[in-house]
């Protein structure tokens, strides 16, 4: 491939002086501070076209393509941190949301539209766009749709693949597929759409989606169930949602250990109960209209409880009871990060295999040595946060030769388990030879296979998902 | 590419002789009759090892290879009726469900399994799974996921890609690809279970799936409202859903000519206006515990009564009462086909432009001759069927010249308005060029290159989806 310099003075004739920004330094940082860009050229185009000209410009003379997009991702992928410099295409000029359909539940918006913006935007509709992640604020639609974001309320309404009827892209050779379409149904042929959506930026950049919307429920409710095992959690999940089905909105697993670390680092944080139960689960829910959600919560308790399954609990009576259950939930990463983890893992089983999986991985941790694990997150979903750290009084600087045998352990467990080693994060650059080595070895031929149909001259962000 | 005599004695030679069944005519004929088979060989595998085999011989010697599950598809892509002998794999001995894990909602089923009998395995869990076509006692799971099928419950669960969470295929040189994941969540790499949905056997046999079950709603309900026009219908939609979300499970739109075919062909049925409604929407609701369908029904029904897009209506208080009104919209295709149409299209537009599509087609139609309309269908997926009969006292043998410009007169509406001309039945080989007329170039484009990557010797379905 050749440094994006050699084509530097075409675009510059290209493209109008509006497209060039300066390669600030946040364009080559990331938030985990694992990766660090080497330079290249950036711009900014104004529109679709500007981006087909500038990748139809990289194409011809075979330069590396890296797509930009809210820069939040935590996997490497909008970083290129080694190889030949690259050109890469910020889209934070295209913002703007095409149009909001509310009476089909479709909204239109460029790639570069900030999440919370397009929160915002459909609200003022009576709409409600349920992608929601913690980098609400400067991830753009784009990069969600990239990386097939996940986040708060997968179990009820889907990960962004599902979130999306349509998409614009400029493909690797700068042509422009314009698959915008608001269709619910449309059986024309391979399913491009979400060949596209989690392709990283390596098959192509999204510049506009047609998105779905939904109607704000009605009314919402909380609950902290303490479950005596994790058995005892799935078991209510079933339960819930043949209560609730979809109402079902949240369904949320924590362990003593992540109270335990709040106690400790953030004191201020009001717990409802003195001593941390074992496990316990946070629901939310969103009912229709005709619904109670505190009375149907209560009804759930009050069968969950008779069934053993429940030993105890709280619903929220007021928004601020919800907020302070929400606060809980929500501080627990940052209580994670003072501690200080040896191994953090994103990772996904089989939901009804979660309970086995939590006591083989907390034995298979406790044979390694002495220390923590704190497993909490999405049960609903199946996706865990199985994060282990150092015992009291130690740091993790003193299990740095520990590091390799815990994540390996994790995540050797997790594919014996038929699990997945990115569950909402993607692959991006931090975990090719994790996809290499756990992923079917025909389903990696391919992946590579369409790699090469779709970009044969490699340049579409180059060692994102498959090796450069 | 080779006839599969040349391989017949090394297939008999290698598989058990329980996999060679007799080529019926059954396997060579399709329901609407426009395709006819011309031969080949039939086998039927006991197990995904013996398909791969099988597959690995056709793909050395070049031999093309038809899928074929319950031979229900409409548009002719499980009958090869020209060009070389190919090797039909039937996966009618592939019929075993798996598992049921009803804790995770989650049914794991191989591709020969009857649709029907994946209905009754699982309500014996309590759970449903919400896939259902007309074809549902011969159409065969593995038929469903190649095509993608649509049916009843789309509005609601979502088309066949919806309700899957992983594969297992053979892929075109004859590997298994095991992706039989139950995860909600895995974002490693690109998304070969979505591009293999729908791929109607092009790209690979589908040989088992995991499948998303439901909680089986607590409640249902059925409701008739007559509505002024296509504009209150759409508007009663959005009401209904922000009403009652994801309880919203049907929403049928009927046309007063499709009331009026049935009084004529089937005057035995009951209908509940002596007057045809010119406008009427079927609505079925699946509640929650609490809710009483009907009440909700009726506080929708006065809501919508007051804003002028209702004015007349009927809510089921029995399960005859739902019976007999679903018997309406379910007689109307037989009604249709005992009128005769002259051309009958499977279309679909985006929501909030029906209104407009229906009065600028019926204009267009009228102006091509003296015609009939019957529009109806899934209003809330966008999908109408939009029938053109002949006049009162004609047959549809006096419009044989008209039927060209009527069919391509749809279809260039539905592409004016960014529709689809195959909303659920795919493409097969009946609608290979309305794909190359009214796709998008570069779609089409990277839908070969991904054919090429995946199926360099052309073999799987060959003229499938792509002109071989």
């Amino acid at each position: 491939m050749t440094p994006v310099t050699s084509i530097e003075g075409a675009l510059r004739d290209a493209l109008p002086a509006a497209a060039f920004r300066e390669l600030e330094p946040r364009y080559l940082e990331e938030p985990r501070g694992r990766y660090k860009g080497q330079g290249g050229l950036l711009i900014a185009p104004g529109n679709t076209e500007e981006v087909s000209l500038a990748v139809k410009f990289a194409h011809a003379a075979g330069v590396p393509v890296v797509p930009y997009g809210g820069g939040t991702g935590l996997v490497g992928g909008q970083i290129a941190q080694d190889g030949i410099e690259p050109l890469i295409i910020s889209l934070e000029r295209m913002n703007a949301v095409r149009a909001i359909y509310p009476e089909e539940n479709v909204l239109v918006a460029e790639a570069g539209c900030i999440l919370q913006d397009l929160h915002t935007a459909v609200e003022k509709e009576d709409r409600l766009f349920p992608l929601s992640i913690a980098a609400k604020g400067s991830a753009r639609i784009g990069g969600n749709l990239a990386t097939n974001a996940g986040g708060l309320n997968v179990l009820r309404y889907g990960n962004a693949r599902d979130l999306c009827l349509g998409l614009e892209v400029v493909m690797p050779n700068g042509d422009v597929w314009n698959g915008l379409t608001r269709l619910r149904k449309d059986n024309t042929g391979y399913d491009l759409r979400n060949l596209m959506i989690g392709s990283e930026g390596s098959l192509g950049i999204i510049t506009a989606a047609a998105l779905k919307l939904f109607p704000i429920p009605a009314s919402e409710g909380t609950a902290l169930f303490v479950v005596p095992s994790p058995e005892a959690a799935t078991e209510l999940l079933a339960m819930a949602r043949s209560h609730m089905a979809e109402g079902i909105s949240a369904f949320e697993i924590m362990h003593r250990q992540g109270w335990e670390f709040l106690q400790e680092t953030m004191s201020e944080l009001r717990l409802p109960y003195d001593e941390a139960p074992e496990w316990s689960v946070l629901t939310d829910v969103g009912l229709a209209k005709g619904l109670d959600p505190a009375e149907a919560l209560e009804t759930l308790f009050a069968e969950a409880f008779e069934a053993g399954i429940v030993t105890d609990g709280l619903i929220a009576q007021s928004e601020q009871q919800r907020t302070d259950l929400w606060n809980i939930r929500e501080n627990i990463p940052e209580g994670n990060r003072r501690i200080g983890s040896i191994s953090s893992h994103d990772i996904s089983v089989p939901i009804s295999r979660i309970p086995e999986f939590i006591r083989e991985g907390n034995a298979a941790m406790a044979a390694l040595g002495d220390v923590r694990v704190n497993c909490f997150g999405h049960l609903g979903d199946g996706n865990l946060h199985y994060n282990v750290f150092p015992a009291a009084g130690k740091s993790r600087a003193d299990y740095e030769d520990l590091r390799p045998a815990v994540k390996s352990g994790v995540h050797d467990l997790v594919h014996a388990y038929n699990g997945s080693v990115s569950a909402e994060h993607g692959v991006g650059r931090l975990k090719v030879s994790d996809l290499e080595k756990y992923s079917d070895p025909v389903k990696l031929a391919a992946l590579r296979a369409i790699k090469q149909a779709l970009d044969p001259k490699g340049i579409m962000n180059p060692g994102v998902i498959l090796r450069a």
